[in-house]
């Protein structure tokens, strides 16, 4: 069997691994309210790479900590990130249908569901955090401020504001970074970050995390790009070409593919050297990160 | 002077200090995410009673708490409840253009900035929140897990989604209640929970607080809908007969006005009673409380 094969396996593995887990933190379908949980739990199980739990899980186990207590931390960021993609979709915002292959929780749900149910999901990771840094103490309250920090304002949600107003405009690839950094980058910093505070890491390690986390996080969105441009859209689940459609600038569009292409692995490559500076076991990190600038979907 | 006019002095001082400790919670209006700052502190500014944050402040006093220690709390919280309203007010909820006299977010920045400022202003309060839980450490960590819960979604949350499910179809008292414990109630059980939290309560203290919480925020509501029907609307600062308008039943339309205003006046002198079984320099939250069913605004 192949390297390649190998990581794909172990990938897949880790991944129901964690979806496993996720189903315990799912909502019961019951109340006058059952709507809103059918909702929210058809947001999250709508698939996804899971790429953001598995970093923090990762980075966990770098600094010797507990799976068991990064896992509720982990459920929380995926949660995060799903209201984050279904407000995004929303038709004031993106106005999507489909999302890997499914219709969008708006377009299942109705607009008024849509907004409700990303509301629950951001509140809700928070009553998971909560309760989780009640019970396990000051590293974890770390690692909920980290991952709130890095989801809000001057985080992730400023980076959709920015994505908003640039809509339709001529851009810079400073301007670009500066969404990226905090659109797409931020959470994954969080979920690297989050991961290693759980484990009781602290100081200057959480900065190294930060800076991978940038790195990774920009060369994520750059390929992201890419794969809106060359995809194939059965494995990337939604219509091609959603940028140019909706007047957003990228990368691609700035600087052409090949330049993109090279600035991802540039990017990645600058992640992966901050990351052997780091101890620990992270054979399957270094794969999962390498696997983000090839991937087709 | 009258004592009458004693509270409401008392009250505007209260509301004009907490007001300037709030100021330092706003945000820098600047980058080039600036206006999603500006629709923040916009919908922050746009007024409110400041309930919810005075009733957590009086609580932590009661308690022997530090009020310095609540007061992030009662920042957030009040970003909590306007939150709330910012996505209550959308198009595709509420559809209103006014609240107290002023053009909704939405209706003043667009409808993704409507959708955006709020999640910002949720998250935010996390971030808040979060980090004055690493400070402080485990009261108030927990005081933070309160108000995840209670504006979340087996609190406020589940109380939105009920409330636009029974848009328009009958109901029952019951489904009332169900509905205003949840959107109205909760936050108020959060507020004075998680005030005696900060300051070191636990326990039977939170469970009486909850309780004296519900039964305010029953009443509340139910004086909520009667000035939808009776009120002033420069008072109110919003157009009267938005139930009607929206096709939603309240107390005033299952049981009349005379009986509704009969079961505010219950729900309150339940919450009073339970009030004087806690210790503590009680006569201004008395009065607060005393002041919620006979406000006309």
């Amino acid at each position: 069997m192949s390297q390649e094969k190998d990581f794909s396996v172990e990938y897949r593995e880790k991944v129901a691994t964690f979806n496993k887990e996720l189903a315990f933190f799912l909502c019961e379908e019951k109340g006058y309210e059952k709507t809103l949980y059918e909702a929210m739990n058809y947001s999250v199980l709508a698939g996804g790479k899971r790429l953001r739990p598995l970093l923090l899980l990762e980075s966990c186990k770098l600094f010797g900590g507990e799976e068991k207590k990064a896992l509720p931390f982990a459920a929380a960021l995926e949660l995060i990130h799903t209201y984050s993609l279904v407000h995004d979709d929303l038709p004031e915002m993106d106005n999507d249908q489909y999302r890997r292959g499914k219709l969008t929780t708006h377009a299942k749900y109705g607009q008024a569901l849509g907004v409700l149910a990303g509301d629950g999901l951001l509140n809700y990771a928070f009553e998971i955090l909560s309760e989780e840094a009640f019970k396990q103490g000051k590293s974890a309250t770390l690692a909920m401020s980290i991952l709130a920090k890095k989801a809000g304002i001057y985080g992730m949600i400023a980076g959709q504001a920015v994505d908003l107003f640039m809509t339709g405009k001529e851009t810079t690839p400073e301007i670009l970074d500066y969404i990226n950094e905090r659109k797409t980058a931020a959470l994954l910093e969080g979920a690297l970050m989050a991961g290693a505070a759980v484990a009781g890491a602290e100081g200057e390690t959480l900065v190294c995390l930060e800076k991978i986390g940038r790195y990774v996080g920009l060369a994520f969105q750059i390929q992201d790009d890419i794969l809106d441009v060359t995809g194939d859209e059965e494995k990337i689940g939604k219509p091609l070409h959603s940028d140019e459609r909706n007047d957003k600038r990228t990368y691609v569009s700035l600087i052409g593919m090949k330049q993109a292409t090279a600035q991802a692995v540039a990017y990645m490559e600058k992640a992966l050297a901050l990351l052997q500076t780091l101890p620990g076991e992270k054979e399957f990190l270094t794969k999962l990160l390498l696997s983000l600038t090839k991937r087709d979907s």
